[in-house]
């Protein structure tokens, strides 16, 4: 049983971080660890963990995704996610989405329930309805601290990422479960002020999701563009079953090499089938969390 | 100098056809054929001909892709299209639009003029209006024969493909230039009846369109949802640059193994660095052109 978290990746500095707000995202990632890894404890499954994981990621204000979505160009939250399931490829996800508590279980919801992979906007909402998804009104969704992010985005007519300091906001999670099934997971709240409907890589399954019971598990953060023309998550996993590298080799090449070389910040979550986990990022920092096959937790923030 | 490209796949039987029909459909692939074709030998770009060989197709009443979309659950038409060059990775995508003459200009005109890779619906229009995209009015894209396809369907409740006897509706081409680039782009008008904002793998990079110079250009036709799940295009690339697979070899994995044994069916175009061609189908049948390194001609629809 193994599961790996984060929340997003990107310029996160020690100096613009005070003790108390470093306690808080620690507990917030702490609490979303515990809430997929009880699932595998209990000997549910990788793909019941990585949604409930990141439906805990999703209420927690801070990080941008379900309740603490950034706002668009329109004053509104519109939300990306995704899961996948190793064992049977199955997948779901849902684009642009508004009102929805936690898009990952919309996501889920389209995975069992529809002939469908990917559902977007007011029809995906349609569909979430027919299937009792919790809806919450826009104040659910307010926050002062996003509100001002996009104000500030707003005066000067400029699309930003999560954090003025630049932070890919995004959460996911990977798990392994006791049958050897690996699953995963991906939600975001998109970019501040983004206009015209721009999908990023967190609903594309291949760039941002990717999880196959052969290879790995795969949940990433970055800037999604470049995420989405280098088919990231799939690349791993390619890398591993035709090339024959390790889950870490993998990995390597891709976030140390590949995406530096054309300028691809970011970062990923990332299980194998023998239960490997890697957490790589080349940004200055990722909120990344995991627990091991021998149950060792760790929570961290910054490279070192 | 090679181009290929193709009006859909599916169940396309010799017995359901007229001489008439036929040969309409084959002067309209061949008609995309030479749009594509005259701007490799005017020493255009690959990206340049891909587009002009799909608008082509989008402007031909009998595919399923923009004059031709099919009709959604809502009455209206909502097309997806994407576009990749293989020299710089650069992509674009769209999802949803309404109204567009020719998505795959509005797909280049993100690729080229937007900081992002995938735009939908109502925002993605408001950008093509920025960008002098072509609009036509409900008019332009009623058809009798669609529609009547639409009204079976709202009777029986029921999505379906293309025709009745389900055909995967989706135009694509691949091309090679002169420079030795590859490109390619994909275009469809979805399934009849669709709801919900179903988002199938045309739009999808690394799904329905990939092109890399140091592989392939692929555009993918066929049950969305699973070329989705086997990111197909990208699967492809990958068994050729880590698996040291031929395009051919690459090809029959995916199309004739791996896609059916998950019931995926449908085909793609292909064309690698070498200007080598492979137009694989698992399907009965799909409307396929390409003309060689040698300037032969080929015009198919059947397996023979």
């Amino acid at each position: 049983m193994v599961i790996a978290i984060h929340g997003g990746a990107g310029t996160i500095l020690r100096s613009s971080m005070t003790a108390e707000l470093q306690q808080q995202y620690e507990q917030g990632l702490d609490h979303a660890l515990l809430a997929g890894y009880s699932i595998l404890q209990k000997g549910g499954s990788s793909i019941d963990a990585v949604e409930s994981a990141v439906a805990s990621l999703e209420d927690f204000a801070m990080f941008n995704a379900g309740k603490g979505s950034v706002f668009n160009n329109a004053g509104k939250h519109e939300m990306d996610a995704s899961i996948m399931c190793g064992k049977t490829l199955d997948a779901g996800a849902v684009s642009a989405v508004s009102n929805v508590k936690n898009p990952v279980r919309l996501a889920r919801a389209i995975m069992q329930h529809s002939e469908h992979v990917m559902l977007f906007g007011g029809g995906a909402e349609v569909f979430a309805k027919q299937y009792n998804i919790d809806f919450e009104d826009d104040e659910y969704f307010y926050n002062e601290f996003r509100y001002n992010q996009w104000q500030e985005a707003l005066k000067e007519d400029r699309v930003q990422m999560d954090h003025s300091d630049k932070k890919f906001g995004t959460v996911g999670a990977v798990a392994l479960d006791k049958e050897g099934n690996l699953a995963a997971s991906t939600s975001t709240g998109g970019m501040t002020n983004k206009k015209f409907g721009r999908v990023g890589d967190s609903p594309i399954i291949g760039a941002g999701t990717y999880a196959n019971n052969n290879t790995c598990a795969i949940s990433c953060t970055g800037h999604g563009e470049l995420f989405i023309r280098s088919v990231v998550a799939y690349d791993i996993s390619c890398l591993m079953e035709y090339k024959g590298l390790s889950l870490k080799a993998a990995c390597d090449i891709v976030v140390y090499d590949k995406l530096v070389k054309i300028g691809g910040e970011g970062g990923l979550v990332a299980i194998d089938k023998e239960g490997n986990i890697e957490l790589p990022f080349n940004s200055e920092g990722m909120y990344r969390a995991s627990i091991d096959a021998d149950g060792n937790k760790t929570i961290k923030i910054y490279k070192d």
